[in-house]
């Protein structure tokens, strides 16, 4: 984590440096102790997860922090976007491709993709043209129409981090692959938005710009999987050609963590989709890599990622909820509170609308090409699907930042309410609706019911032979141990999958062609030593 | 790690952070990437480690862009001594502490004491005062007695991470824990030295001057050791309270982590030595905490520890070759390289003996303390010891970056001066130093005796019942096992070690009042399901 170095000053000599920077960073780290302790206690708790408990932490800490001070202002740490974007954001998304449920994700592919593109388009467009009607009404300001569309980008982009928090992929394995992997989609078609907003004259659209948009999400959305996908494949190549017979699980690990981060940073470097790239990195690694290395290793891999993920996403609520109570960027609409408060509700309305304008349709298209009954999108699904997209998160926050200041402070009014109005949606949906999230989640899917979920969510027919092995690396036969007591019996819903002849020839492929090559599950001869080398203390 | 995140503007929607940034994060990753593969291949190396590869590499990378860019300076990464003493050294000495044999170390705290406390001292006199004769004879320009001292201070201090990466804990652990011990304990001397520089009226020196700077040492140590057992103390008993039968791993090692982080910037922002406050939190985890947690979480920290210090070290000294090619800082003496070369050898040549001036008395003094005969170190023993502290690394180069630079860039002749000769003699003690050392070991201490000296340093009669469980945490056991053969029997030796009773009733006081209430092996009751808890995939 980085602290904004710049403005510190050190002596190392006298082991003193820049004083107030020692202090910002010894509040956050003992806070995020904090806030994980918290969050255990918390645990059992019906209506707090850890994302809320952060935030709210961070907010007391804020207001104590005000207080303290007597209203003057106190910036613990400035929100940085280039923290957030270069050092917060990627090992989150890492762990999430990392930890994903492969066969899961790419069996609703489809759907994702049209979540993700399509749903995100109306989206936009709904926000932008709802904002630039109702602000325009409400007097805001020098906002251009580039701005409008900002709104409607920053707005249409679902918060993958937020999504990670309401959804458990244990639980709810299939709202969770469709929402998550929505917001991954949703950011290569939240760049292509970017780029047009800055890049092309938007007053007058032609069939001609929308055809070329069409093209850029395409080339940007195939080169940031190639991207991801290619050095995956180059680290499980580097471990399995010059690591075998004398394995080292430090140098390993650090390889795979130093070839990650330099996917995503590739990805930015060639103004390409980091979080697509990143994501898909991690799922190449799960599937080869991860097979190629020690036992040690792959223990360590999976939770350390996950540890860093988790630490990333605990300091990213807290982080948002400290910036929150920054005084600067209140004082300039203190003015007008009732307004500020309205622009808030009108862009809180319009996600609400933009989400469920796109859900409800799309879905059904949807199940019009899923085949089996069971298997389609039933109205309570849809309704969580939409839930869980709302929330809006640090991302919103970066992005809105990005947009509406400079130097990270704000003096237009139209963009002091920009801001303001954000973090107002920010907070709500995630305070708010976060902490509605569970109780709602237990009435829509019962847990008795949520077991149904699940095993429909899994392919019922393939336990045992042939499509276990299929694009796993083992979580499928996990969850279907732990899910072994519901099972429908249907050789016909196997039959009737369309992924299903997708599946095997991706199967034979990766057989015949890249396990040889790369490694992965069954194609790893055992190292000798390696298998038993046992984890005991050093 | 931190960028100088202060020059980045970052434009996320466009995914376009500043160019410059965004391509040095991605030449640092893709280089450390390399140096992790070529360090490998060269493994059976008779004469190269992996640092040396690292530095040799950062050379070459910066050759190779002062070339491309037709010598204009292009700085990739300013050298930041924040950088370096905020997120660099801190997982390299709590790593070492959390790895360290804590046996070994113990047995030999008077001599590491001797070495760090009067060496130390007796090696800054000897610098400054040889540096203050001949760079006055030498007319260097303005420098003060203070500047003097501070060469001392500089030149006197062992940098620990250069003696991980000369010398092996498995291969020679008493040489290890001595010089590695030395390094650690040298850290609170410098502190007290630099304070003393800063405040003291360093001219007329007078008893009471001397009688306060030892108290203040005592101070420093006392709470700076303190302040990591407390702070280690406190995860373990966080951990066995909470977590106690509902284990996560995530949780847990997220935990240790922010602790020992915490740990450091605590005695950071006190003024203590973080160096030393880390480095016995370390321990402690290892005693106590390490022994609370799941399976699962013991072998990720051990092994996620590890790589966090191996990544940290391959960056610092690929950062310190990449920033020894810096042009600027070697255009200012580029008029008298002659007189730039001969202050290099004079501070060089002020190392050897001033290293020699203590390390050659004090294990004369540390002999007569040992009572056995074979526990005596050997000339052969002292002659390692005087060489495998004599590197000098990032830590000398970041004080001499502190005391001789505003700004990271130096004007003044002097003390551009001091700078280039800092780098000049780090790279030759790295370099030219670390190639002969593999050698040299080798010609001191073949193979077959140093079994002999690694059975030496343990104490052989305590194989089975009793010493082996003491003050371990399992490493002694596995270090027995493999130095099962060559076992000297001598029950003699173990009535006649001098710290056997100080462990002894250590052992007692800690199985009857620490143990049970901070944990630490077998004082952990079995939780249902976590030893059984088997690292699948997941």
């Amino acid at each position: 984590m980085a602290f904004d170095l710049g403005t510190m000053t050190t002596n190392p000599g006298d082991s003193t440096f820049d004083y107030a920077s020692v202090v910002s960073i010894n509040i956050f780290v003992a806070l995020l102790c904090a806030c994980i302790v918290i969050g255990h206690l918390l645990e059992e708790n019906r209506w707090l997860n850890e994302s809320t408990t952060a935030l709210i932490i961070g907010l007391c800490t804020g207001a104590v922090i005000l207080f303290a001070r007597g209203g003057r202002n106190y910036v613990i740490m400035m929100f940085s976007e280039d923290l957030f974007f270069i050092y917060v954001l990627p090992p989150i998304i890492f762990n999430a491709g990392f930890q994903v449920k492969k066969k899961q994700f790419f069996r609703n592919f489809m759907t994702i993709m049209l979540f993700g593109v399509v749903g995100t388009v109306i989206s936009f467009i709904i926000i932008s043209f709802g904002a630039s009607q109702v602000f325009r009404i409400m007097d805001l300001g020098a906002l251009e129409i580039r701005d409008y569309f900002a709104i409607g980008a920053i707005f249409s982009a679902t918060d993958s981090v937020c999504t990670l928090q309401v959804l458990n992929q244990d639980d709810t394995p299939l709202l969770y692959s469709l929402v998550f992997g929505e917001g991954v989609v949703n950011d290569a078609t939240s760049v292509v938005l970017f780029h047009a907003i800055q890049k092309f004259d938007l007053v007058h659209i032609d069939i001609k710009v929308v055809m070329k948009l069409v093209v850029n999400f395409f080339y940007l959305f195939s080169t940031s999987t190639f991207l991801g996908a290619f050095t995956g494949l180059l680290s499980a190549y580097i471990i399995k050609k010059l690591y075998f017979g004398r394995h080292s699980t430090d140098r390993e690990v650090a390889l795979m963590i130093l070839m990650a981060y330099l996917s995503y940073m590739l990805a930015e470097l060639l103004d390409l989709s980091g979080i697509l790239t990143v994501f898909f990195c991690g799922i190449v690694m799960s599937h080869y890599t991860w097979h190629n290395v020690t036992q040690n290793s792959r223990v360590t891999t999976k939770h350390a990622f996950a540890t860093l993920s988790f630490i990333a996403e605990v300091f990213l609520f807290l982080y948002v909820g400290m910036d929150a109570l920054d005084i600067e960027k209140w004082r300039s609409v203190s003015g007008s509170p009732e307004k500020s408060m309205r622009v808030s509700v009108v862009l809180l309305g319009l996600v609400l609308v933009g989400r469920a304008a796109f859900v409800f349709p799309l879905s059904l298209i949807a199940n019009i090409s899923r085949n089996s009954q069971n298997d389609k999108l039933t109205l309570k699904q849809q309704v969580i699907i939409w839930w869980a997209g709302l929330m809006r998160g640090a991302v919103s926050i970066a992005l809105a930042y990005n947009q509406f200041s400079r130097s990270g402070q704000t003096h237009q009014q139209g963009n002091a309410f920009m801001i303001t109005s954000t973090i107002t949606v920010v907070l709500f949906t995630t305070v708010a609706l976060g902490l509605m999230t569970k109780p709602l989640l237990h009435f829509f899917l019962p847990p008795s019911t949520r077991h149904l979920t699940m095993s429909l969510s899994l392919d019922p027919s393939s336990q045992e032979s042939f499509l276990s092995l299929l694009l796993s690396n083992g979580q499928a036969i996990e969850v279907e141990a732990e899910n072994s007591v519901p099972r429908p019996t249907s050789l016909r819903m196997l039959l009737t999958t369309p992924s299903r002849s997708v599946h095997h020839y991706w199967r034979m492929f990766d057989d015949a062609f890249m396990r040889p090559v790369f490694g992965g599950r069954g194609f790893v001869p055992l190292v000798p030593g390696s298998p038993t080398e046992r984890d005991g203390p050093d």
